[in-house]
């Protein structure tokens, strides 16, 4: 019989010649039962090298049960590879079996053994002190959507949950707290995602007196710890930069995954007054034409790459791209293509567009032209599913990377307004700011985010700390003095107070321990995680609550029935229901 | 100038022949402005030696202004003592400033420091995990009153955020972590107290396979280690274990001070039988008769202590009683008393009386009577209002000590039936449901307090763990079978799974640090607390959101206005405010 406490396995022996009693007990437990045996360790007769216990044996004279298991198990508690496939929401609804299981344990530990590496470091090598910041907060509707809290000695007024502790830990920079960090618990009531929880976790972290790139640098340092005391890797340091400018363009992804090549290359020049008539289109239209270029050397087969292949070509048609060209490079220049292809190019850009790309004898091009976001989506997702398909990401290796310089704002086509790419409070390049005569709006903002092997981990920025500029944020997204004072006027306030320069970066804890972990989801790190439907599967959060409970927060359930009768669509009606 | 940083203090001199320009930037710098100062350290001519860094100066040569105060501050950032007394409110609503005095950084350096020590203890000596359990759960109304947080995805349904983490560390436990602990947010929407919090932050344990002994053990090691790391304070060990029926007997108090005497001694049995009426209606009734002694040698004054002494008197009638005699102890063992008591007493009564409590001459016997409840609350508070009032405290002291085998359960005469002394998880003594039949009603429960000063800094027990035992508890609080299923159906079930014994406890956090930092509230050893109405000043949580917001909640905020019109006491009209 083999015994499991939380270090690991015990094989337990019963000698009925010699120990009756015990043995007699032992034949009666079953699969999961609690006990208490105590015996005399000895060695195996057959040692066990598999196991780290499998040296010795345990010889029962006693055996104490102190529990029982009164219900049919729904799974076995193994990490068997059929049982890992039982049905995720079994596994949620019996949670304390499933998280029995070895791989779940060792997730926990190893989420355990990361945030306390983190923390020595932070706290130990670095002087960072930790400070909890409000929970019941204001509601903030800038950014995701808010869960909400009502109050109930203040009839009708809210409490927000924190999306993250953002302008509390502004706050504690302005109070003079320097270096501040927090595993802090956030709050995001978002659409549903395979990949979301409604609430998750954050290495959150400020700093004062510091810039970018000390920022960056204190940063990777906390990342290589991790990765070097929790995995044993060696991440070699400083992590490479590039600009989000640089990575939209060579990746079309402000994310890339470096563990390969596939970098795009803008061949809009070379193939410029061609006559093939998608080319031509999308540079007419301001667009551009980029290529991706599959070296002949690589392990690319070139049957299996025959133009075209219908799922690379589904891929760019699910990123909005019209479609993908081909071309194959053949021995003295020639090339193979399509025939409107062949034809739309003259000797001239042929040749520009083999020294663009620098391709050579058997390599192929792959080529989408179009607006430069869409070639862009289009792009990326080919190169994503080239490097699965073609099999060439090392699976071994730990690509991480800083993508800076990211831009202040994008446009919301849909509010037909600016918006702030990563927060409001993100500091502008004072050099654009600058040369555009204090003009922010196309400005580069002082962000930087950090990606592991095509992941965003981790992002940040210096933030605001003036008045001024804070104003000149809000007036771009088109926020009014007043609702920028009735927001934000606390934060408004604090910078005039003496607000020393300061930045920060929140990492996503339960992304990174995913990644750790290798679990194929970030709920194989969460003890207690919710379902996509943002439920709990063990205690059945959300339910209904009493009327009363309602009643004394002020507070009432709107229900939408759709009225009965005709066939017409009707106005959902509205019926309240309200404490007795 | 002195310059102010996260570590301390630096003075910063200015010498206008050597180092004009700085000088004259230096001569515009006001109070709490940002600045980047360079130049050279030197020793001070006048050394100051109550600062840390008083042997030195800085001789400016650069100075950069790096932000400016450009609104009236208001409040000083200083410890001064008439500072202290700034109204709390306005140090609430200017938070930046008041965490940049000395004091409150101090604080909150020192909680993070407490923090810390408690992190290593428990992670690096005694190999417990932290593991995160949900903040968006399901209501269980057993205890405090919830906040409640409507979910959008399912219509009319509500998380609650916790109390504690309860359930779901001891389903940490049936999952096979055996040592878990968390710095864990509570949230409870209680009615106001001073020194209460809507959320507070709990050190949170569980443990499985041990025994009350053992955690309790485990915890007077960990708390001593954080008085040793954090205070310099050597808390001898083992800490007294004081039952709770004898805390109640001697103090009338579940969390006795004992840094002074004063305990009380029943006098019921000395005086039995005597006709003084109060005594006599006292124990007729089936109540007792306790006695506080006052020493002639202790720093008590014969003429303060003059009875009946208004304040005393008062203290005991605040606390439910109808009043206190007194008796003062004279040579050959006579008595100075008011006449009723000195003559509904004979001499065997009286002789029993001064044999019982040990008195001498000169001593002041202070007696309450009446049903024993009120005695112990009158007397509980007599006794603390002496030992302020007479100077007994010893304020450098550091009284430790665990208060153990509390009852199960306590009648709640509002809704007539028994309550959860503790929660209904507790595990009664098994030896006292044994002797009772299999009746746990009356049963001591396995739970132990610690108690520090008087304060009860942390409470916890052993759990049940088998679903005959915990459906008992829940019998014996008449929660019906059905409900018990619907609230707590999952944590039955694991039951069931195969639960392992198991028990734990929870430190309260803020107060622990308020008591280390010596500070007068729990909301000076937190960052941003709310008010006593549960708000806070910086940012206006909670406050009223838009109609959208709670639209897309599937909730409305129900408004109770009295009704106009006539004079009547009118039933509240109910106006439903719903979205758009």
């Amino acid at each position: 019989m083999d015994v499991r406490d939380h270090t690991g396995l015990l094989q337990v022996v019963f000698e009925p010649q010699t120990q009756p009693e015990a043995s007699k007990l032992g034949a009666r437990l079953r699969s999961e039962w609690v006990v208490c045996v105590k015996g005399q360790l000895r060695l195996r007769k057959d040692p066990n090298p598999k196991m780290p216990t499998g040296a010795v044996e345990l010889l029962a004279s006693e055996v104490t049960v102190l529990n029982t298991v009164s219900r049919p198990l729904p799974f076995a508690v193994s990490d068997a590879e059929e049982k890992e496939q039982a049905r995720e929401e079994v596994r949620l609804r019996h949670r304390v079996l499933d998280l029995r299981r070895p791989r779940m344990a060792a997730n926990l530990r190893m989420r355990h053994a990361l945030v306390r590496c983190m923390r020595r470091f932070l706290e130990d090598d670095q002087g960072f002190i930790e400070v909890e910041t409000p929970m019941l907060t204001r509601s903030t509707p800038e950014g995701a959507r808010d869960y909400l809290v009502p109050s109930r000695l203040q009839a009708g007024e809210w409490y927000a949950l924190p999306q993250s502790p953002q302008l509390f830990k502004q706050m504690l920079m302005v109070a003079g707290y320097d270096r501040y960090y927090q595993i802090a618990r956030c709050f995001r009531d978002e659409d549903l995602r395979a990949d979301r929880q409604p609430e998750f976790t954050q290495l959150d972290m400020e700093l004062a007196f510091t810039d970018a790139d000390g920022i960056m640098a204190l940063m990777e340092q906390l990342i290589a710890r991790c990765f070097s005391a929790v995995l044993g890797v060696q991440v070699p340091l400083p992590l490479p930069h590039m600009t989000y400018a640089d990575a939209m363009a060579k990746y079309g992804s402000d994310k890339p995954d470096l563990r390969y090549g596939l970098e795009f290359i803008d061949v809009s020049q070379a193939v410029a007054g061609c006559s093939f008539r998608v080319f031509a289109g999308a540079l007419a239209d301001g667009g551009c034409v980029k290529a991706i270029r599959l070296p002949q050397g690589s392990r690319v087969s070139n049957s299996r790459l025959k133009p075209p292949k219908g799922d690379i070509v589904s891929e760019a048609i699910a990123a909005g791209a019209a479609g993908l060209a081909f071309m194959r490079v053949q021995a003295g220049g020639a090339i193979d293509a399509a025939k409107p292809i062949k034809e739309g190019l003259d000797e001239q850009q042929l040749a520009a567009l083999l020294a663009a790309t620098q391709a050579e004898e058997g390599d192929l091009l792959l080529f989408a032209a179009g607006p430069t976001p869409t070639v862009n989506k289009a792009l990326d997702r080919v190169r994503q599913y080239l490097a699965k398909d073609l099999n060439l990401i090392d699976s071994s290796a730990h690509n991480l990377l800083w993508v800076t310089d990211w831009p202040m704002f994008e446009y919301n086509e849909d509010e037909q307004r600016l918006e702030a790419l990563h927060h409001p409070f993100t500091a502008p390049n004072p050099q654009d700011v600058e040369a555009a005569g204090g003009d922010l709006r196309g400005a580069r903002a002082q962000a930087y985010d950090m990606v592991y092997n095509g992941v965003e981990i981790g992002g940040g920025s210096l933030r605001i700390y003036r008045r001024d500029i804070q104003q000149k944020v809000f007036d771009a997204i088109g926020l009014s003095h007043e609702e920028a004072e009735a927001k934000f006027g606390y934060l408004l306030d604090c910078f005039e107070l003496g607000a020393p320069p300061h930045g920060g970066i929140a990492f996503g804890l339960d992304r990174l321990a995913m990644l750790f972990a290798g679990a194929p989801s970030i709920r194989d790190v969460i003890a207690f995680p919710k379902t996509t439907q943002a439920q709990c599967a063990l205690t059945g959060a959300p339910a209904a609550v009493a009327d009363a409970q309602l009643g004394e927060l002020h507070v009432a359930v709107v229900r939408e029935q759709a009225a009965a009768g005709d066939g017409a669509a009707a106005q959902p009606d509205i019926v309240v229901k309200h404490q007795a």
